[in-house]
């Protein structure tokens, strides 16, 4: 008997004022997997009609409450699949998986506990997204073995403040300082994260700050007629890196590919998945 | 007896899309504003605690809704006044009104019809934002006789995009072009403003665009204690005017004292009420 979802959410809550890294933090991921994914298993699963190119998609419907759209290749059932996943997260070694391995067990841990807040709240969009700032979060804690702040300094002549800032994982002097804004899809109000990166980089220097959004998919469901979409914006985008600042890398759990084809148009916008962040790491920490 | 709101919403509906600005907009304005304030007159006020300084605010209740804060100075009861007001407009002739007097006229008919919708609907945020969208742009578009853009034309070498923008009111070859971003209220997400700022002067040049962010207020209101506060960012915005972009001036129908009070501050941000905008449009259109 698995716990509920929302207990370990809460515990998980707990912790993360401790720690954002650490064993008792995965095991909270762990266990919010777990518990949803032993959840979501007892409801049927409505296909969906993908209007994406090469990707499926279904929902969980408990009662008359649909779930947000799944990626079918993505979501993993296995729960050994997912124990070998979190257990290589608490030993923070990757040997042996691959990205698109890596990506779908990210994938499967982020979205299980946003299906089961779907199926059993109306309309709250808050929790989903806690949930996954505090997942990309603790995944990157755990890597890096850095905590986040969330707030930095700004001294300019006689102005003295203090901003509120995304999660900022700082290696130290002179290496890299990594700006991680987490949300579960972007649409128009990704121009909030170039701005901001506009921000560190007028404050700091150009490219002191590495910004690196991560986010869960830009999947967009009709619950009328069950149609899934992806809203992406490309040249807005290219626009933005011209004009506002330079991302440096955009990670996805479910990359749109119309986004991924950005990485050879110009300007460069380098956009990975979640599995390229894990086996990432071992270059991220040098300058 | 006076048409439904709604229904004259509709018109206005129909009406911007043929034209923002002469008489039948107008009209259509003036058809809201009184429809709904004869909607709200029946209704009890239910006075509410101000922690704003120097503000009193009340709520009209229907049932067991309540709506948004008003302003108890700024809104206006009688019908006289508001038909002198729209009169003027058609007119394009503010002459002997102060900018108080016609700062509280714009804010009368621009909330009526937002706390009827509070009142007579349950969580629709988007049909209030959208009329006060229309509101402003007819506002800025009957003072000036130019109907808006909502796209721009960006050419960079090899790229060649249309780029959705808020209204666009463009004077002329060599004359000012104003940039409109019309908000209910701004909080975190005016950082978008600045940016889009960063961007229009990275595609034309710094200064080619004048951006004039139009707001309604910086009001919360806690429906449980019947508390409203202002929420204001000014150290936010300070960076933002340095490190993003600048914006021209910045227009509210219910300015919040501690903006008010950055004219004066490093960088300077310019921000008016509502009715300095209509008395300031005599030195709009010039160089």
């Amino acid at each position: 008997m698995t716990e509920a979802p929302d207990d370990v959410f809460k515990q998980l809550k707990l912790q993360v004022r401790r720690s954002l890294h650490g064993k008792s933090t995965v095991d909270c991921l762990e266990g919010i997997c777990l518990a949803s994914a032993a959840w979501l298993s007892r409801l049927e699963r409505v296909p969906l009609v993908s209007k994406v190119a090469g990707k499926d998609y279904f929902a969980f419907q408990s009662k008359d409450r649909l779930s947000r759209a799944v990626n079918e290749k993505l979501y993993v059932c296995e729960a050994e699949d997912m124990a070998e996943f979190f257990s290589a997260l608490r030993r923070r070694s990757f040997a042996g998986f691959d990205a698109i391995t890596l990506t779908s067990r990210c994938y499967t841990a982020a979205i299980g506990f946003c299906c089961y807040k779907d199926c059993t709240s109306t309309g709250d969009q808050k929790t989903p997204g806690t949930f996954f700032e505090y997942f990309a979060a603790a995944l990157f804690s755990q890597m890096s073995q850095l905590e986040p702040s969330t707030r930095i300094e700004v001294l300019n002549l006689d102005l003295r403040a203090s901003l509120p800032t995304d999660y900022i994982f700082d290696y130290g002097p002179n290496l890299p300082k990594y700006h991680l804004p987490v949300k579960i899809s972007t649409r128009e109000r990704i121009i909030q994260v170039w701005a901001h990166q506009r921000v560190l980089d007028g404050v700091y220097g150009t490219g002191r700050f590495r910004g690196i959004p991560f986010i869960m998919s830009e999947t967009k469901t009709d619950r009328r007629n069950k149609e899934v979409v992806e809203i992406c914006l490309p040249v807005q985008w290219q626009i933005y890196q011209l004009h506002i600042a330079q991302l440096w890398r955009i990670y996805y759990c479910d990359p749109p590919a119309v986004y991924l084809g950005l990485t050879k148009l110009f300007p460069p916008i380098h956009v990975r998945s979640a599995g390229d962040l894990l086996l990432d790491f071992a270059s991220l920490s040098k300058p």
